[in-house]
């Protein structure tokens, strides 16, 4: 990575983490124990990669990091509710997460269920609130945007990823036949893809590109959400636990299927640099190759985290 | 209550019902086992008092029942995540309601809440997607009663409230000191009372009503929202399973704080008219004290499950 970009992300990032911080709900209105348990995990330091792909893609298009910043952190929002739910002992059980105790640990199944629950809900009216009254354009957009990221976030993305997931095996103990590299493509691109490609659309949407270029934009987000899958995978065989932050192997050890179990490390990883390629064509056709994005690919790519 | 009432209530119920099953996702582009888990709940049949208040809120105003139809909608895929995420072993523990076994009793702790997840993000999903692109007014409309509905549900509303429930004893063996009768009443104009208040005033937004008769209209939902819960707590006490269809006397045997338990069931029932008397007199100062709104805070008192 270049100092450039390295420079780039780090200012992104504080940006992103003092508008999370503004948009979290705190007491005496909000119960001080929801609070704080919301406020554990959505400033326990991700790569906030989502809200990143957002800002850059309005930037790309021409748009204010303004305009779509509450996009951008109604998505990690949204991201932080996933994780939570995700690792509670009915699903995952992880116990650990970004290198901290996950939140059902510190704060009990109870209060991390609700908490997810209020994260996903007050990304809603995060949302709602965020263009100003009589502004009939971006209103227009926010509605659009809006249904993008309920579309990406719900049944038919992420919910449902997570879902096929559950069935191919997390918590059960009657384990169905193997998962099929089809199926495990189409469980990825709907768990983790979906929202990654959102985030990239609802930017550009904020940003005021026109039809085109978003989606440009997305198909070239939906390869990031691939590529991004598959490292993941890689660091999961790979990685030490003190750099993931999590328990390293859970995913081959719990048998649920993952791109190198299928195709091997090394396939793997060329599979990874092939979104890549694919990504920058599409933003080629709208003359969007030199943006910001392509590095975001390539940092998704050649991170060890 | 009057037959007429009883054919409007049958009535809109059997719409809202139709409009529930158009709106729940399908296989295969929702997993057929989220989407069955969804059904199972959406489908239970309860009263539907929030979308029926929705409606009504919207006609009384002159409004349209198509106007308020996908916020009617959403609000009811709202209360029902919210019945099947209270319902888990982390939170109330309960194992019936409405009559059938809970959901995560029949699909397991995961799929229960990947159901509630989604029914949620999808209730987003239809309050976004439902104005005809271009139509400006209704834009902005949607835009508002999304952050109504959000800003109910989320932590200063509905789940702000479970985790008051929450942390005065719900789950916990280390159980805190009782609950005063304020703090009962905090807990639930939170928990039950601002989404049955979102209803209402969704209703109104979407009917078109000026800004009068939306703080009046919300004003009288509240007060049915308290009367909800005060005849809820009383039926809890005098009810037998098979009308309620869930456990009776559970509230009272849990330790939680109860408005009989607190005021006697007499002073409660006395409680639960003067709210609609405050109800009928909020909705007087707009000329709407006529409208089937009263007929509704009428069965609210009047119910017996």
């Amino acid at each position: 990575m270049d100092s450039d970009f390295a420079a780039y992300l780090h200012a992104r990032r504080a940006d992103i983490d003092a508008a999370l911080r503004a948009a979290l709900p705190a007491a005496p209105e909000c119960p001080a124990v929801l609070a704080e348990a919301m406020q554990y995990s959505v400033t326990a330091g991700g790569k906030r990669l989502r809200p990143i792909l957002c800002l850059a893609s309005a930037e790309a298009v021409g748009g204010t990091q303004a305009a779509a910043m509450p996009a951008a952190c109604a998505i990690e929002l949204i991201h932080t509710y996933s994780l939570i739910h995700d690792d509670l002992p009915a699903m995952d059980n992880d116990t650990m997460r970004r290198g901290r105790p996950t939140l059902h640990v510190v704060a009990g199944e109870g209060f991390a269920i609700l908490a997810g629950d209020g994260l996903l809900t007050e990304a809603f009216a995060l949302l709602a609130g965020a263009p100003e009254s009589g502004d009939a354009a971006a209103s227009a957009r926010m509605l659009r945007v809006i249904g993008v990221i309920a579309h990406a976030a719900g049944p038919f993305g992420m919910v449902g990823g997570q879902a096929l997931d559950l069935a191919a095996g997390g918590a059960t103990t009657d384990r169905p036949a193997p998962m099929s590299a089809a199926a495990l493509r189409t469980m990825h691109a709907k768990k983790t893809g979906a929202l990654i490609r959102a985030s990239a659309a609802a930017g550009a949407i904020m940003g005021g590109a026109h039809d085109g270029a978003i989606g440009a934009i997305e198909t070239a987000a939906a390869e990031f959400g691939l590529a991004f899958q598959i490292i993941d995978d890689v660091l999961d065989v790979e990685g030490a636990p003190a750099t993931l932050g999590k328990t390293a192997g859970k995913d081959a050890k719990a048998g649920k299927p993952t791109y190198p179990a299928v195709y091997g490390v090394l396939a793997a990883r060329r599979m990874a640099a092939e979104c890549l390629g694919r990504a920058e064509r599409a933003l080629q056709s709208v003359h969007l190759a030199k943006s910001r994005l392509m590095d975001i690919g390539r940092w998704i790519v050649d991170r060890s985290h």
